[in-house]
């Protein structure tokens, strides 16, 4: 159970963790000067909560601290609770969700762990927009894709923006890191799967064509503007694109991607 | 040709139709109470051109409008060339794009002409946020949806955000609307078209399932909150899902809608 404490001093220390949340994502202070994890509103907070990563306290005006009763029988961690106006004052703006939960970052996963228990991966370069990062791990959370692996360029799946806009799910999905690009993808090849990269190459074959729905699979996905890199494409065992109208731009990334997980998962 | 008309004077009555952009969706002086057609930035202003909206006027940096020379050559309309600052101050915010247009209100299509030409629509029911209606314009462009009807409860695709986040679709997919919901569904039934309602329903058919991409097809999407209302399902043809995972929330409605569009085209 958490322990109920009221903060009334917009300068208490002991809310420190929720100061300034626009500049929460740079913190010196935290190894690698990485922010700790912030869930917003209830809904965050309870997927934050079923999450690895270790709560350190929750803060929020009475009504949503209350509404977490259930989600924190479990927890011994503090609950700062407080009115809208300080919370504002602390956080640096008004925050309708009216509670947040802040975590320590977990252990990284390593690749090969993920690889081995995973037969449908998603591989990102180049994704720097906090937004498709967060909005591509909820579209990988619905559409049952295993796992995601980050490759050159990618943000920190674990900034504010990120958790937010996926909904929390960055703390669902588990995510590994490849360290040598693009040359890590033969640890996915050396486990059986199958790379496809998705690219509006008109060589490619067509999503339909390439079945992507059999076997251990795991699909390459580049920026919106400059796309996939030659040699990421080259490294994948095959180009996949989706069919569009001539004269329109490429789609977002994150539902490029949704329709790819949904051409994965066989339903 | 454009004529380039020098702006130096922010109060220059010439550039009334760009002031203060912020409430531009809203001009009790034009008919129905409706916003002019406001385009942002090349890529959209180009879209604008080459749609059947009648342009009224650029306005913008003189590097932007000499990128568009090329796209306005047939066009006889001034274009109001001014410096950064006194765009900000006419419009009302720094605006990073460099270059607006403006441009009347086409006449409206009738549901029944653009059903007669049409064999792949989406109807939409309920959708009031200007940024899910403009990705929905924008991934219906990309993947060759012919038109979009608009039921009970939508936004006007033509307001400035929802023309923006299609990146200047909204001004290339045709649009009609439905006057009598659900009623009027009956339009596309007696044109041969089947109508699949998109529901989480577990009693629907998976999109695979229902193979959309034979015949004639209109996919009728809902809100991501709320969802289709009942009235809407039973006046569909067949009820279809996008399996997802469980104790996930539904996909963003411009999602799942270019989920469908992708299994509509048969590509």
């Amino acid at each position: 159970m958490v322990h109920i404490v009221e903060v009334d001093d917009v300068d208490d220390p002991r809310v420190d963790d929720f100061r300034d949340l626009s500049r929460a994502d740079r913190r010196p202070d935290r190894p690698g000067g990485r922010g700790l994890v912030i869930a917003e509103g209830v809904v965050v907070v309870e997927r934050l909560l079923a999450s690895p990563y270790p709560v350190r306290a929750l803060f929020g005006v009475r009504r949503r601290i209350e509404e977490l009763t259930e989600a924190t029988a479990a927890l011994d961690v503090p609950a700062y609770v407080t009115d809208a106006d300080v919370m504002a004052r602390v956080v640096g703006f008004h925050l309708n969700r009216g509670v947040l939960a802040v975590a320590d970052r977990a252990p990284v996963v390593e690749p090969a762990e993920l690889i081995g228990r995973s037969r449908r991966l998603v591989v990102l370069e180049g994704i720097g927009d906090h937004e498709n990062l967060g909005a591509l791990f909820r579209n990988a959370a619905a559409l049952s894709v295993d796992g995601v692996l980050l490759g050159a360029g990618c943000s920190d799946p674990l900034y504010r923006r990120s958790v937010r806009v996926s909904m929390g799910h960055v703390l669902r999905v588990p995510f590994a890191h490849l360290g040598s690009w693009p040359e890590d993808l033969k640890l996915l090849r050396d486990n059986g799967f199958r790379v496809a990269a998705l690219t509006p190459r008109a060589d490619a074959k067509s999503l339909r064509e390439a079945a992507l729905d059999s076997g251990p699979v795991a699909v390459l996905l580049g920026s919106e503007g400059p796309g996939l890199t030659d040699e990421a494409i080259a490294a994948a065992d095959l180009a996949v694109r989706i069919p569009m109208a001539s004269g329109v731009d490429s789609l977002n990334v994150a539902t490029a991607g949704a329709i790819a997980f949904h051409a994965m998962s066989g339903t």
